[in-house]
């Protein structure tokens, strides 16, 4: 299993579990459909998949580990909310990274916890 | 807005937030990679990817709803966890509906509430 997709969650917006659920999915999904037809995608499909849901602070973090990843060569998918339910319209509530090299990903993100 | 996905969790695992939104994402990833290059993930997809997280109490009403749905030829994507964390191997934990029109996915899931 060397390859994974993170998932990083703002925890400072009080969502829900579900809305957390679907802002989570959303990335996942963007990440996935950004990635079709790249030999990372297929090698972590592979690999079974693997998503871990990790946790930041808020925006200002949650821009530091984007750049972050960004600056490293990573795939990013922010997602902003459409404001519908609970958030701000265009807030961004979290952000996928990979999918990319475990190592890769940790570099960037390994010292995030779990959410 | 006439399509969307919806995600049906247990609560009755006591997975924490972190926990259930890798688990939302795998099932709308799943669903997403099934439907590839089918009518209904483009017109889901031009009206902005809904997702909608809902809750069931256990084992018996996921097979259920997973039952109706797929007796109604909907797409169905159960979520079985390699239980490394949480829940035992094999757990189904989850199960994503559609990419569908609405009213489809309602018939057979619209008594049920947001997680």
């Amino acid at each position: 299993m060397a390859h994974k997709l993170v998932v990083v969650v703002r925890t400072d917006l009080a969502m829900g579990k579900g809305k957390i659920a679907a802002q989570a999915a959303h990335a996942a999904v963007g990440a996935v459909l950004r990635n079709l037809g790249t030999p990372v995608l297929v090698d972590w499909l592979r690999d079974g998949q693997p998503k871990v849901v990790l946790r930041v602070s808020g925006e200002d973090q949650l821009g530091e580990v984007c750049a972050a990843a960004e600056a490293a060569g990573l795939p990013v998918e922010v997602i902003h909310d459409a404001g519908r339910t609970q958030v701000d319209p265009g807030t961004a509530t979290c952000c996928a990274i990979g999918p990319a090299l475990i190592a890769d990903i940790d570099a960037v993100a390994g010292t995030l916890s779990l959410l």
